[in-house]
């Protein structure tokens, strides 16, 4: 692949019609602005052109950055903190999710879920994980570190968890009820959504009866995401990735629609190029 | 009537069928647990036994004090700071809502809104009191202090307030849609739901957009209810009751269920039994 291009020449790979499948692109920057896809998430519910697709732009072929990645910490690494990972430090930072000892409930185990539960163990929180899926209960407490697993459709395991949350943070993007998770936090307790469900729907009883919260949040800004990177760097806090080469962008897409990825894919943009 | 009672007795006035209508009842309080109505507010949609009502306890007929209420502050008035005054005052301050300058909106104007929009002055807020009647915008301006009223029908008006505040109290126990009044508060504003409609539904951009939250709140605690006295005695700030006598108490329900009170009956016992 041509490397050499001029000063507002950029090469990118684009999808340009509704196939939704990528190819090498070149364009000029002074005509165009885009996003240029170097990272991925699980959160995608399929890829078509103008549809969102968990965007970053840590990197991108013109050799723009926007954040001062911290010495050591790996650039590979580094991109999904921009996306899944301010997207959940942001709202944790501004509910005070970070002191020690209180406890955070976790709902979803994608992209972001798996950041929230990585953030939430280096606060010094008492994590639990909600999935609907019993196969994500030995990765949840073993590779992520969650102290305790719950399946969200299991009622007796949701109801043995009454008032026993500080906070959750809501990763579900498909509609599920809130009331029942609403009943697992404390008196003042916060459920922060990060997802986006058709509606947020539940009874006032929910809210007024343990004076809670729920509370919602899309991403951070440019301060609170330099501080998150130098968080992670000096506790050694790493998203977990599947590194790949841009030529193997559509078969990720496709995975990513069946939710086949382990947490998030990250395209090595250089190595792409040689 | 007779006021010369047993120490365990004790007299009152109760329903005590599904006609809703009180009449005088003695019982014995060894052996009956009851609430007694000393301040009835206008968010009983209908009054009859076994009916949520607005009941307070601030003295009963045994002679029990629950609060000090501060050297010259009208006891008739202090009634209804113990239900609708402690019910806003709560929420106001668990989400700092007494920093001077910050603007609140107050959704309807009866027991609880009228108290909402006075502690809102007193702490120095602006006040946007927002009612579906056109009746309640003068008293609203000049007998509650509001600075501005907006009919929340009128999407003209409606519109013309959006991000413009940093809290706003919801009083209206009708059902309403949430999505407008959300659109109206700021980045990280919060509205605090007093009320109990049917269900709270809302778009769930209402809440990532803008990182707003919606809480829920009940009632308050010992100290803040005695704080809230204090607070009230020292700023001068009075509840508009209308003090009536027990033996009015069938006529007072009858006009509270058409939302005929201004902003709340106190019922004086002890010139009652004179």
């Amino acid at each position: 692949m041509d490397t050499k291009i001029g000063s507002g020449d950029c090469l990118a790979w684009a999808a340009r019609d509704a196939s939704g499948i990528l190819s090498p692109y070149r364009f000029n920057r002074r005509h165009e602005i885009v996003g240029v896809v170097t990272e991925v998430g699980s959160n995608v519910k399929g890829f078509k052109v103008g549809d969102h697709a968990g965007v970053g732009t840590y990197v991108n072929s013109c050799g723009e950055y926007c954040y001062m990645i911290p010495d050591g910490y790996p650039l590979a690494l580094a991109a999904p903190l921009l996306c899944a990972g301010i997207t959940v430090y942001t709202p944790m930072m501004r509910h005070k999710m970070n002191q020690p000892g209180k406890s955070l409930g976790v709902i979803g185990l994608g992209g972001l879920g798996h950041m929230a539960v990585k953030f939430g163990k280096a606060f010094g929180l008492k994590v639990t994980a909600f999935s609907t899926s019993e196969s994500k209960k030995e990765e949840a407490l073993k590779l992520l570190g969650a102290d305790k697993f719950v399946i969200s459709s299991d009622q007796q395991q949701m109801e043995s968890m009454t008032k026993s949350l500080d906070f959750i943070i809501d990763t579900a993007s498909g509609d599920h009820p809130f009331d029942p998770y609403m009943s697992l936090l404390k008196i003042g307790g916060v459920l922060v959504l990060v997802g986006f469900p058709s509606e947020v729907r539940l009874h006032p009883g929910s809210l007024n009866l343990g004076s809670r919260s729920i509370s919602g949040s899309l991403t951070g800004g440019t301060k609170e995401t330099q501080a998150m990177l130098e968080f992670c760097a000096a506790n050694k806090l790493y998203p977990e990735i599947e590194l790949i080469k841009i030529q193997y962008i559509n078969e990720a897409l496709e995975r990513l629609v069946k939710r086949d990825v382990k947490y998030r894919f990250v395209i090595d943009i250089k190595n792409s190029l040689e």
